[in-house]
């Protein structure tokens, strides 16, 4: 294994840590529950917004706490869910009177421990809603989800209700509003490479020299078929071919696309992805009104890409565009 | 070779294209030239800002484009340096009446190439003056420059020119100024991997299983020496021995940390970097005022990262932290 780590125990708190003395005075780390929170939250005029997850997806989601975006991340260690009693703290640390929003990946050890740390925190009179993200429209059905998983897509949810709960908008319409983007998002995962998480110390599965999984998951899960390597811009129209019949996206849409690295792919080889995925959107009668390039939610040091549409409307698109401060920044 | 690409002779156009395709209405792409331009560029009042340098460093050079930063990037193929008449098209197409400074890294066909082109552009009439970045400490000459490489430091010439140019400044003090940033910047990498250029196939240099190459150039070159790998912090503490007394950086400075991933590592081991760094530097009496950790300077899909250190003071801080746009952004 060649990566830059000391302990893989201490994988994960020592990057929370990192994360934490890069952003002196805007965000605080809390050992105790692996949480990163906004400074100045919680907030009696807005809603709390709080995300948890597996590390190991980095930016996600905890270089995505900042003003417009999530106020605490409460990641579990690589690629597991958080103790419930981590969300329960979480819940307390970040409780405000509009409430708590616990955005949530679909992945079952996921949602049980936000399920139960939800109860635990409605018997502290916190007001916690859930809300599941499940953008992947790889596999209906995983090795751990009943359903669709929750992908890079939950980054437009994160960014729009941010940007909603910063406006002031209750709980109940935040609630709607990430129901609603979450509900027009879709994205397909292709791996060029196995990831190797630190605590294995070997690849978490094998690929041969020609072959690439398509439809994989985050956590390195099987997709929908093992293929033949194929060129950048077929592998692109394949994407295409899963998602966007799919809602579907329709000629006179206006959509958001991401193309969202998985960690090891640079970021030249992404460009060559989105410029041809632009061209076969543009080709469908499909308009680009939003870009997003670059890695938004990874799998370590996984060499692959997904692609990600949003559809667009006039009330996601100007929340996508509002104000947002994070970690993670190229100036 | 896993990688997506389509034939490796586009490698380059396919991705100026997605560059310039995700960025309509701010970015122009000049197929002729390998050129990425802003649309708005040149204008009268601020002198252009050209960085030119071989491709396979995403997301410098082409995507650092953008308001308060450069004013294009003529890059060539995948490590190699832009045609000397790329340089002279470049210098006619941003020509201000102010002027155009032409940022170069240190190595000896990028100097050739920029010295021709700026001969070519003097005879026309334009004025073009060069400034040449030198920050890397591993080693004095190297396999393609007489003196030190030119690597991630030079992102803090671009920004600091770039803001100073937005304010008006002549080309004579954005000369002045770019040298004194150079002057105040060092760093010092390390690959774990070596790369993949798309048209070789293969990687470019062989490292072992528990190898790393301390000193690496962003074109696989060779640093200092082999060495084991050691544990993040062992490489992060012989990092710092290298860069710190080369300046030196002292107690009572006040400094930018950057950690700069090469392509293939994932922003949570730069983070398990950054957090042993900030220690360190905060034993030696030596403040942190600015933090960046992300991709800035790549090697294509090398695992590796580098450090630089940039001493602050009261003209260059505020340009550090002026406002500035470019084609990557997270939000």
């Amino acid at each position: 294994m060649k990566k830059f780590v000391n302990d893989p125990k201490s994988y994960v708190p020592e990057m929370l840590e990192g994360v934490a003395l890069a952003n002196p005075g805007t965000l605080r780390y809390i050992p105790a529950y692996n949480l990163i929170m906004r400074s100045d939250a919680p907030s009696e005029s807005k809603v709390s917004i709080v995300q948890g997850s597996g590390s190991g997806h980095e930016p996600a989601h905890v270089m995505a706490v900042g003003k417009g975006m999530l106020d605490a991340a409460c990641p579990g260690d690589v690629f597991a869910a958080p103790p419930m009693d981590y969300v329960y703290e979480t819940a307390k640390l970040l409780a405000s009177p509009m409430g708590v929003l616990l955005l949530v990946n679909n992945y079952t050890g996921d949602r049980m421990a936000f399920d139960m740390g939800k109860e635990m925190a409605d018997a502290d009179g916190i007001r916690c809603e859930i809300l599941t993200i499940n953008d992947d429209v790889a596999v209906q059905d995983s090795l751990y989800t009943v359903g669709r998983r929750g992908v890079a897509g939950n980054f437009f949810v994160i960014k729009a209700v941010g940007a909603a709960a910063e406006q002031g908008a209750s709980i109940d319409d935040l609630l709607r509003i990430g129901r609603k983007v979450n509900d027009v998002t879709r994205t397909m995962g292709v791996a060029l490479t196995a990831c190797t998480p630190p605590a294995k110390g070997s690849p978490l599965f094998e690929l041969g020299a020609d072959e690439i999984e398509f439809g994989v998951g985050i956590h390195g899960e099987p997709g929908r078929e093992r293929r033949k390597l194929a060129s950048a811009d077929q592998i692109v129209d394949d994407m295409l071919d899963a998602v966007v019949p799919d809602l579907p996206y329709e000629s006179g849409d206006r959509v958001a696309l991401m193309i969202n690295g998985l960690g090891g792919t640079p970021i030249s080889e992404l460009y060559i992805l989105y410029r041809r995925a632009h061209q076969r959107l543009a080709d469908r009668g499909i308009t680009i009104g939003r870009s997003y390039v670059n890695e938004y939610c990874t799998s370590l040091d996984m060499a692959g890409a997904s692609l990600t549409l949003v559809r667009l409307d006039d009330e996601i698109e100007p929340l996508l565009t509002a104000p947002a401060e994070a970690a993670v920044r190229i100036f």
